[in-house]
């Protein structure tokens, strides 16, 4: 915890807090709405506690950042029962404590129809670590962190009524339900070079398209590359579903999507990250988008679209 | 503007600024429900937007700060007009124009029912000037800015049928609709050895007892000397309520209380607050509630209920 750090938390008009001096600050916000974000029938108060939590940890280190305070807004039907709050806020806690992360504020409203959860975390980062979306330059690997496509293929299962039957149905749902933030790796990730980032909330095809567009470049990405776990392949051929779907298009899975020279990738100690990398394609010339090639080597433009709640 | 100190705004993963140094930092959330803390019937988007931000500066103020930066979280329902997402911001980019504040990013999603907004704000403080709750202390004086129950007077003109007829309507109704965070005023209150300060969000009742308890002294308030407006007693007339009803439970005025030493109080400079100041009672021993002596010199308990939407 840096509670040190912490002149007022929850209890006065506003927290008040040190920050690291020389860093820059990070500040990033979410909200998640009832029946649009998450359902409470296949959720636990405790996990929708821990994941409002997590989605934002995630951006703090895709900007290459370590998350440091939090405050959080919650709207709650008059006929929420304790229980429920108390495990919401359980699962809030218990993230917090595995990223030393402190609860400094927040506002408890009603609601007049379902739960919603606004968190604003903040963060900071040595200047010359920030990561941006536009610093991929030409020549760059283009790189993932873990598996794509697992946090769809578990809402997939989530959403069937035999979903449960499938052997795959634990790992996939704690990867929709229970986001791991990539913080550490992130770090790492920065320290050693990555030139742009950006976490995997929206599927592969969006966050890729945000790369190449704030950095004025292409990105060209083997499909054959894409990392999908068995489990994914399982749920996807249990539920008639293709799996690269899923990953280009079905977003949640919190990974990170980085460029990184060459050299620097090669230098990369990457048993001490604790998540598997992949190069998945690399940065080409300015001005083409994304492109995908499958399989038979056919070259096709990936667009943005993906897993926009607003759409 | 700020926007030398911001690094990376709307469109990264979250946004960056460089914070100034020395200071502390400070973070608050506000969230406004739809059907609970506002009627689309009875405020504009653009009197929305303005207000969503205000709430949260007002929170800075109080402790004494300079507000910076702002993220803010709106959820719409699908049939919502692009006209009033543009009022909506427009409303927030004229407030936050007033006070130099930025806002830096951001996240919208669908609603199934209801607008919902929610604002985190950023400000910073000198250390040796935070306000906090707690440092109220024996002999110091009770200090309110401004005229309270104004807002309460004004929701009860915008509620009533034929409250438009009533000559203060425009006057009190702007009180609610507008609110006007007292940032300037803060801050030189602060420069000038206040001791403790609360926006009055909850009421004065609230407020005090927020004060009394935190500091671990007792207040005593002379009701007659609690400042009402004459649009106020007016309206209070017209809708058959009690005033001072309004001042001591209604909140939203988001004036300031604030305790200071006599000695300190006379040398204020008082011209220029930009608002006027009203002492109203004392700060005296320890453990004995907030006291409210009326008009014929009784003296009973003020209880601290207020103005809480979740009860």
């Amino acid at each position: 915890m840096n509670s040190t750090h912490i002149v007022a938390g929850i209890g006065d008009d506003a927290a008040a807090f040190i920050p690291v001096p020389g860093r820059i600050q990070l500040l990033t916000t979410d909200m998640l709405i009832e029946g649009i974000h998450f359902n409470l029938q296949t959720t636990t108060p405790w996990q929708l506690g821990y994941k409002s939590i997590a989605v934002n940890l995630s951006d703090i280190a895709a900007m290459g950042g370590e998350p440091r305070h939090v405050v959080v807004s919650i709207a709650l039907p008059q006929e929420t029962s304790v229980e429920f709050v108390t495990e919401l806020y359980a699962g809030m806690k218990s993230i917090c404590g595995e990223f030393a992360v402190n609860i400094i504020g927040g506002d408890t409203v009603s609601s007049l129809q379902g739960v919603v959860i606004n968190v604003a975390a903040t963060g900071d980062v040595d200047q010359t670590l920030l990561q941006r979306r536009s610093g991929a330059v030409p020549g760059d690997l283009l790189v993932v962190t873990g598996t794509l496509g697992d946090s769809a293929g578990g809402l997939g299962l989530l959403s069937h009524p035999e979903g449960k039957n499938v052997a795959c149905y634990d790992i996939l749902t704690k990867r929709h339900l229970l986001p791991c933030p990539q913080v550490k790796a992130a770090g790492s990730l920065a320290a050693a070079g990555a030139t742009s980032m950006n976490d995997v909330s929206d599927g592969l095809a969006s966050e890729a398209n945000e790369i190449a567009k704030a950095s004025g470049v292409g990105l060209r990405i083997e499909e054959k590359q894409v990392p999908l776990s068995s489990e994914l392949l399982q749920a996807a051929e249990y539920l008639g579903e293709n799996a690269m779907q899923y990953a280009l298009y079905g977003g949640e899975d919190y990974q990170l999507l980085f460029t990184i020279s060459p050299e620097n990738y090669r230098k990369l100690e990457k048993h001490s990250l604790g998540t598997s990398l992949t190069v998945i394609g690399e940065v080409i010339g300015s001005q083409t988008g994304v492109r995908l090639i499958d399989a038979a080597g056919n070259d096709s433009i990936l667009e943005a679209k993906g897993y926009n709640h607003f759409r």
